[in-house]
């Protein structure tokens, strides 16, 4: 059976045994301060670091989610103004999030299934400008040098990028954002329950300048203290050490594939998925512009056929994402990440077309 | 080889069996808004509610650790003024994050080694009264009448218990208190990643009544937040589904065994090794006080022979923990988890008998 729900989804297939030689080592019973579990969090973020060409001028840090990186980006990130693109439900409730967060939190929101083609003015007051890069609600994927472009026209605020449910797959140039976050269930093939950060000198600066002002921004894993804790290749408090070490060895695993082989597969996988929707007679890519159609989540419109051929691909072992939210009964997603095989992806292609 | 450091600990006996059928039975690509999830997350809280008499009145949420639970529970229960118990690390850093929230975060502190026998008087202006029932870095652990006492002479305050290294084996009495919480990786031996919190109804109003007021009580884990999905045995972000499905299966195993069984033998193990360090010529208990003896983290003075006790052990394969902090060269710390057996114990006891 092959997992497509774009997340929690399908596990690389060598998750398995790296948490079973995890158990048998020990690892989960080792201190989160002794040097065997600083060397365990050091191979992972320079792991992290070589796969996604991450530049020593960004640190890499451990939190509990994605979800908790979008309430502590801005604590630590926005003492008044945010601005977020908004074209589905998770970059929705990133700016939900800034808005709770009791910060003016501005939005320009567009349709589901659009992406953000328009130059757009943000206004100076913003601090951050929140990118998501994969809105996996609805498979809309941003080009990175519209995200560039963004910071080229606001260089005084921070640029964040949402990359929950599309690294390792876009090769983000670093030295263009600020700060990129996503979670190890989606991509990466991982049991959920890690998230990762990576941010760059100026926002660390900016938290610290907050903090200097006397703004709240949060305890244990504000920035200057998650960042003082990863130099030491420590985290604040016990962390999931089993999944940082699976990350690491993941990480691994990756780089002996290759990141051009990884990404190359991802594109092919991607292709041939979008054909077929293309030619079939009861199937529509949701996303039409095709610059903006994510290499990662491929989002199907369905209509009245999509519980019909949900069954048929079941019955081939083939589990694929319901439809998020309201699109429950019309659509349907698919996951593209490394755990998916090209194999798995022709089978799914091939069974697609057997369904009229 | 056996662990006795107090967290990360050794991992309960079944575990890594949970964890291997969690990976064939697919637990961790499962959708944590799926019903599937929903039953595992219900069999572990109910589980607990049975395993720890948890009454109907009082929630149990999923965080990622105890750590966060500090914070959360200073942004979501206390405007202005909280009240804390300090006797070593870790209750002096729940206290130092309400004070890092900018609450007036009053705190009665004692020596390390010491706990708070005399009555004290806490002003009605107190909304939070926190208790760090087992003091992981000293082995002081509080009497429970003493804990319920504290709501009888302040009833307006939330007392809050911090039983992250205690819990399951403190038998308490949750209509005399509010709150309480612990992490997994302690005396349920699991790999760390999750932390456990129960509230009751008054926390939940205290959460209402701030955010009405306007106060920020945080987003995805405030309580209102974190109630309202575990009422449909979810929860907000995508957690830890692994740990919660690993904790459901260990609570069961503890219940087989009987919560009664492994408190009378945390006490037994618990008895010969406070027993042993009395008549032993180079050691003795740090804390001298047996009504405040911890039966969870046992705390040894070994002084001078620290380092040569250690390696005695260590030969044996019996790896004791460090003192804590600037405790490290002096003393030695032994949990007592029901991960730790009693024959393990007694090979501990004798063992220490042969060093002189």
């Amino acid at each position: 059976m092959v997992n497509f729900t774009p997340g929690p989804s399908q596990l690389y297939f060598t998750v398995s045994d790296h948490i079973k030689r995890a158990l048998r080592d020990g690892i989960p019973s080792l201190s989160h301060r002794s040097s065997s579990f600083e060397k365990i969090s050091q191979k992972t973020t320079e792991g992290l670091r070589e796969l996604l060409s991450i530049p020593s001028s960004h640190a890499i840090l451990f939190t509990g989610s994605a979800t908790e990186v979008w309430e502590r980006s801005i604590q630590n990130l926005v003492e008044a103004e945010s601005y977020h693109f908004v074209n589905g439900a998770f970059s929705k409730r990133y700016h939900e999030i800034a808005t709770q967060l009791q910060k003016k939190a501005l939005a320009l929101e567009v349709k589901e299934g659009q992406g953000f083609t328009e130059p757009v003015v943000i206004s100076d007051s913003a601090e951050l400008i929140a990118v998501t890069h994969n809105e996996t609600s609805t498979g809309v994927s941003w080009p990175l040098e519209k995200i560039y472009a963004l910071r080229k026209s606001n260089p005084n605020a921070l640029l964040i990028v949402d990359a929950v449910s599309s690294l390792p797959y876009p090769a983000i140039d670093f030295n263009q954002v600020d700060s990129v976050f996503f979670s190890v269930q989606k991509a990466f093939g991982m049991p959920a329950g890690l998230g990762v950060w990576i941010v760059n000198e100026r926002c660390l600066a900016k938290a610290e300048a907050l903090q200097k002002k006397g703004v709240n921004i949060g305890t244990y894993h504000n920035l200057p203290t998650l960042s003082s804790f990863a130099k030491k290749h420590q985290t604040p408090e016990t962390p999931n050490v089993l999944a940082i070490y699976v990350l690491g060895h993941v990480v691994e695993d990756f780089l002996r594939r290759g990141i051009l082989t990884l990404r190359r597969e991802t594109e092919y996988k991607a292709a041939i998925l979008y054909q077929a929707l293309q030619t079939h007679p009861s199937l529509n890519a949701f996303v039409k512009d095709s610059s903006l159609q994510s290499k990662t989540v491929i989002v199907a419109e369905a209509g009245s056929k999509t519980k019909e051929i949900t069954l048929a691909l079941q019955t081939k072992g083939l589990y694929p994402g319901d439809g998020y939210g309201k699109a429950k009964e019309t659509q349907l997603r698919f996951a593209n990440f490394p755990a998916h095989s090209k194999e798995q992806f022709e089978l799914l292609v091939d069974t697609l077309e057997t369904i009229r």
